[in-house]
């Protein structure tokens, strides 16, 4: 049963123009949830969003990355997507997006690439349930969306960003069957690229990470990056390929990573590769914006490319016993920062686009 | 036994500036074979090589694509690699590259991406075993270099086409693992598309041809492609990524065969296919050709790119296997052209050079 | 809207004991269809469940095959599951089992194992919504089970067989790579014998067929078998190993299909098949009969086992697919018998138990 | 070049009865190497051969692991199997078999089921290059057989081991694709158990040990197992089936690993197991010993069934980097018995029949 009537949301109504709106908390439909937010991460999409340069979003609610308290539970609904019981009060962390299972991709089991992902995220308030962001008190999570009951060992905000960059990466890295031993180059040491680390780490891989931010960098040191090629230092594709044979007998590494989230990081990958090597695109997911690109560099070296842009939904069961198995062992609560009041939700966007702050998170609980 | 003492050969003695050059007829070492040029045909290569704009072949002996006589056998070989029966007076194909077994790529299995694989085709005549090259009355097979014998229901022309243009698209399709069902869509319906329409339609696809050259639409017409995207119609990239839809229940196609060999293919590919597509990237082996290319398009729709330079050696037995099979139903042999004596090979280049012909061949026996 | 208020179904109330029933058709649950039975038909699994001597199922309503009319949608369903639009009076064909999406097979993406495959089939006709079989006049699709609408080229009664045999072997054979240019060799030639002959012709592959009853045997000489090893000629499993040894170059097939259902069969497996070989085990389904098995035979010849009990649910989709594509090349209508009021369930049942008829099926609009 | 004119080796006459015969340390051919023996283990494949009990072997020098110093290089020989520099004193480790490159199962890529695998080691010491086998002072290294540079910091006996089992372990769980998180179930643990559990450790994955041997179980401690399922106290299937169920979550293991080498545990594997799992046959690698076997436990549960019987000879370079990596973390040294003279090669294989030593190693320069 609803713990309140009424809950509050983030709502984009313009160009980096959030309101905060009241709506009647909604009675969940059979197979649903209605949760209560205890905690939502601001990421790079959503300032994107807010800034209006996401160019399929616009007019929605806010927020993608939640760590959620169940209050409702739909008829029907007696576990959560692995078969654990679940109940009301349970914490739980839901995917952002959907397989909708009946759309071409989803018939063919590539739940990945459901051609429907956000369709209930693009959503005005308006429309029922109203609560389709997780910037609120709450957040409604529909018959067809995979979520999971959380680990008690995962910090709040650790399990609210666990549906996004960690799970994003165990899944990329899986897809491109990272294996013990193979050494993998990851460009970006943002959260994706800070999370690849831990990710290969425990696979039994070899880190190289290419970056530049003297911040980054000491925090992936605290991960326990093996090597990192420093953009101040290298400061040309040309170093930093030599660079990275050199640390890897001359040949190039096994794997890529693509987290820098810029097309000239695309264009690199190739140089810092080996022959027959793996490259995991995942940084650059707004289009729009090209570079100079020579296919030859993949072809003559047989460099085969998988981009992903979501994950098969079940891949956030495996997230989060990744966290839960690791947590001791990787600072990954040092990713999150110090959580806002939903009304504050502008002075966080603001903060995470000044880059003051990496991800700020809410706490909408707070204002309780 | 060697039939003759000495031997003729082309080579390239600057750019486009073949000489026939005499050599003795070496004796095989173990393992290897020597053997008398029955067939060999000029392919996109040799021109490349021959106009200087190979970045990486010069000053060697000329061929890659052949049908050879075995005419000396090397203590030790007994059989082709497929454990059939060799003897001298056999016709085989021998691959054009070799997997050495040692280098780093090899020791991971992917003889595909062998480190060393040209190692015995970019060499001065004057270099034991001299016959380096299918333009010349000899070819030398080496003890690591995988050859078959050759079925006797293919054309001459044909089986020396073998090693090239077929094995390369079968290898590719196989890789990109096109299945039963599904609609391809080829860029380019030169030698490479119009094989790669023989096999996928073998293979149960649908295909989609992608070209403006009239002749080439016929061919594929002949090989019974199932429909043609014509550039003079549709000419632009969104004309044809509509047409594509169109043909597609406006999803795209489920894979992209690039073998036009231009770099805005590759950028054009992914607005062909379909979320979740795999695309195969075959014709852009000459690196320093670059175009403006979008990355997150291959993101957004989750499109896998595996590009081959060459196949896993054994692969030359399954495409003579394939050309065997199916030799009656498609017009193999339409795409070589007839044969020139070896003193002629200039012409044949400056023939196939002025797209006078498609792929001219040479009979060194004729000169006999 | 259900166009009559109740309904008529096969209820198994004991051993051979089949009662006709009537209940009130029930209105369906979000996501839910109710349709009726255009036809039904009765497979092998039925006889065991008649006879006794399914140890899992009894007390329940009977078959699983059907071909359906949509007669009420549940709320919010639109389209099947392949994107297609849907509306009462479309024909579809169901799944027969479910995928429920929460337990741990579901959870790691194994819809192919959910361990609640059967949960809706297994059930008292006294229970909600009554018609969990196909033997009726109705039949209720449950909202998380795959329907898909049946292309109007495949007659009635292979269109009700869609999602047993045909859909199990292209599943079967697509889960072992079943590849262009091997070689099969099919163990029985029942219903899926007949149907994995046709898929296997299909994919390019050559096809043996081992059986000993003759009219089986001719079946598959309308197939398009390319080769049969009769027991009555070959008996002994030396015999029958050699003579394939024969039909494939002295070394066995690439791939043996085992779907004579019995346990000597899969013993008599890797005899067949060459080293490296691919074994896909479909007929030995009921657990509780054993044979004298050297698991050393699988071991010297590394040959891979793949079981398939149920398949992916959306496979179905592409089965119909095939259907539809390949329905005039194979005489599929030969697998089903002439229909049987519903009745004379028990009859139907009878004589194909008496093997006087192969699939008989239930028609149960003849008798409105 | 050789540094003694003649060598020794130890030549099975006959059942049980070891004969140390002297033959010319031959010169290597182009591509081979002459190596001494540094240590050589006793591993149950000799026991098998000396007791008359491997059907296929015979009157044949033995011995098949072993850690070499090359004294000769054949002509052409300048680097390992890795593109490593090799010269005479390099210790290096070998396959033990052969792919030949020119069989049917080479000629399809699948170098692991060459059937020439053995060619070189069953044959009379009489015939050339005599030193067919490891028990003797040299062994000689053919063309087409892999060989490694050994790290350094592997010790004598366990680099003589490396090409048996830890590298079969490494293959195997490989091809069934263990990954990280998973749980798996190793039945039997002999020296293959013991590696299995070392890389499964490696890999991330949990491990269970099915064993009844004191020893075996405290020595599988200091591998780190997880789990032991002691058959003293588990004392039938069922018993044993629950306890891994409970230590499972009630679903059975992801991966099981038959390393027992007895038909019943193939038999046992399946209750072990959940649904969908995979299983690795390693064990039973003798023909002629049957179990009663129900294959319906593996369709019920599609569980997958992958025998390897050698491995695709590259993995040898990647057991040697495994070795090396975790040399520290594993006692693998303990696997390995003290050495014995060349000479009292019937006293080792007796004390290792009599089970009073696991693996007895000689040290054939010892009586130099
Ligand atoms: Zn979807
Ligand atoms: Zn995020
Ligand atoms: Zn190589
Ligand atoms: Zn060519
Ligand atoms: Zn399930
Ligand atoms: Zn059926
Ligand atoms: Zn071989
Ligand atoms: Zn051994």
């Amino acid at each position: 049963m609803p713990t309140n009537a009424t809950g509050r949301l983030a709502y984009l109504a313009g160009e980096r123009e959030v309101e905060i709106r009241e709506y009647p908390v909604p009675d969940p439909e059979p197979g649903a949830l209605v949760t209560e937010v205890v905690r939502a991460n601001v990421c790079g999409s959503e300032l994107h969003i807010w800034n209006g340069t996401h160019p399929l979003l616009d007019r929605m609610v806010l927020g993608h990355e939640a760590l959620c308290r169940v209050s409702d539970l739909g008829e029907g609904v007696t576990t959560d997507y692995d078969g654990e019981p679940i109940a009301e009060g349970d914490l739980v962390a839901p995917t952002y997006f959907v397989a909708c299972g009946k759309c071409a991709a989803c018939g063919r089991g590539e739940f990945r690439s459901c051609e429907n992902a956000l369709s209930h995220w693009v959503k005005h308030p308006d429309e029922f349930p109203h609560f389709h962001g997780t910037f609120g008190t709450h957040y409604y999570v529909h018959p067809e969306q995979y979520f999971y009951k959380v680990p008690e060992n995962i910090p709040e905000g650790v399990a609210a960003a666990a549906n996004c960059a960690l799970t994003q990466v165990l899944f990329g890295l899986e897809e491109v069957d990272l294996s013990y031993g193979e050494t993998v180059v990851i460009q970006g040491g943002g959260g994706l690229g800070q999370n690849a680390i831990a990710v290969a780490n425990e696979f039994g891989a070899e880190t190289i990470l290419v970056e530049g931010v003297e911040e980054r960098i000491e925090r992936a040191r605290d991960f326990g990056v093996d090597h990192v090629v420093d953009f101040r230092e290298y400061d040309t594709v040309e170093a930093r390929a030599d660079r990275v044979a050199e640390l890897t007998d001359g040949r190039g590494a096994d794997i890529g990573v693509e987290v820098a989230g810029v097309p000239e990081a695309f264009a690199e990958g190739p140089h810092l590769l080996r022959n027959g090597a793996r490259y995991l695109e995942i940084g650059n997911i707004t289009p729009g914006h090209t570079t100079e690109f020579d296919p030859a560099l993949l072809t003559r070296k047989n460099i085969q490319v998988t981009p992903t842009m979501h994950y098969d939904p079940w891949y956030l069961g495996k997230g989060l016993d990744f966290l839960s198995r690791t947590v001791e062992r990787y600072p990954y609560a040092e990713l999150i920062d110090a959580g806002f009041d939903l009304v504050d939700v502008s002075t966080a966007l603001q903060k995470a686009d000044d880059r003051e702050m990496t991800r700020p998170s809410l706490v909408p609980g707070h204002e309780h």
